[in-house]
């Protein structure tokens, strides 16, 4: 896979490219890196980005030519056509689902902003998905995109070990993880619940299912509607949540 | 405010705050950032920051030992008390309201594991808040310390110019931005909206609302609930939702 990424900030992006599993992903040639400074593209005196609103207001607005000009240079010659993504608040809420569908693609670019805004041009004949990564203010395009590639590039073949892929599994239930303990049993004065050192595999499966629902319950309620439980487990949830209200604080 | 993030991937971090408003707000002393990595506080003779997970499966486990020492060690002798922040999946949704409320802080730590779990005695014992960035699988904690750090720092004060600051003021009204455009008026074959260069000003500004409000009906309606919003524009919405379903396609 293509990653593309248009910036006014190619350096913060070297860390993150460069570890983890983002390194070795381009070290296995799974995908292929490319930080593109589109200051290079205004072929104006001033090498400038951004010029004032009309219709005036405060702030600053991405020019069209600079951010047309370097898409289209990055992608003169091939026959792919990128997905194209601007991360800004006003975009799709980024999911799960959103990273799976990307990467099945060959080649994405993306367009980072930094506190201006995007002439609307650009995102009406340029830009094929925008995308936001969550309700809060961020300084600029960066970091959400940061956040999309390594989700993306994660589900692609070959790049996750088997011990990393089973905790996405764990994650694809739709339900909170359950409670993990590891050495030493018996930390400070905390220890670990018996069930974990019984050798009693049935009860174990049991105890996490449950503090899964639980905890799942307790914190994202909201997941639960989508999540694929048995009737049973639904009836036990209902009364677990009705005992759990009755026994609240107050 | 002091911000200390413990995490195996020091480097990741190097590019992210040295650029930008991370960096300015640095060398204006508003914020010191300090990373640290946990393995140094391993004290085991192969520097071991997992192990397997009591009662069986895959994956790892991050052992209580080095986390808590950690944070310990950073913290001895001083009496403010921080935030600890674990960033996981089965946190708390982060919003632009908990930046806020982060941005009173003095010191701030987070705890950034990668793809493994932790022991659930670090969530009990240590941790003051978990937070999630959003519903999509990432590879650690990295990527969503850079986020939370990056909206809270940017609300301490001195840390925006003008400029920057109306941006945010923009978000503060509940509804997405209207669309903003800058030269050149003709950008191949697309014009400007005539109106931005009609020079009547509270045309402007109601064409702008009026933008504001369809963007956000047309792309998330879920924010018009809470969103400030005269009784007019509420009615007016009502009829333009009703006239997009009429005219939809089909």
């Amino acid at each position: 896979m293509q990653i593309d990424v248009l910036t006014l900030f190619p350096p913060m992006f070297d860390g993150v490219f460069g570890s983890s599993i983002l390194g070795k992903a381009r070290e296995k040639g799974l995908v292929t890196f490319r930080t593109v400074n589109f200051r290079d593209y205004a072929n104006n005196k001033h090498n400038t980005v951004d010029d004032y609103p009309f219709g005036g207001g405060g702030g600053m607005v991405l020019k069209p030519e600079p951010i047309f000009a370097a898409v289209e240079d990055l992608t003169s010659g091939s026959d792919i056509r990128p997905r194209v993504i601007l991360m800004c608040p006003q975009g799709e809420t980024f999911t799960q689902r959103k990273a799976e569908e990307l990467a099945g693609e060959r080649h994405l670019m993306f367009v980072c902003g930094h506190y201006e805004g995007y002439d609307e041009r650009i995102r009406e004949h340029l830009i094929t998905d925008e995308l936001s990564i969550g309700d809060y203010v961020l300084t600029g395009g960066e970091l959400p995109a940061m956040v999309v590639i390594d989700s993306v590039v994660r589900l692609l073949p070959g790049v996750l070990g088997n011990e990393q892929s089973a905790v996405t599994d764990s994650f694809s239930t739709g339900l909170l993880e359950y409670p993990h303990y590891t050495r030493p049993a018996q930390f400070r004065d905390w220890t670990i619940p018996d069930v974990l050192i019984s050798g009693h595999h049935e009860n174990i499966a049991k105890w996490r299912r449950e503090q899964s629902l639980l905890r799942t319950l307790r914190r994202r309620p909201d997941l639960l509607d989508k999540a694929d439980l048995t009737p049973k487990e639904r009836d036990w949830l209902r009364r677990m949540r009705d005992r759990e209200t009755d026994e609240g604080p107050g």
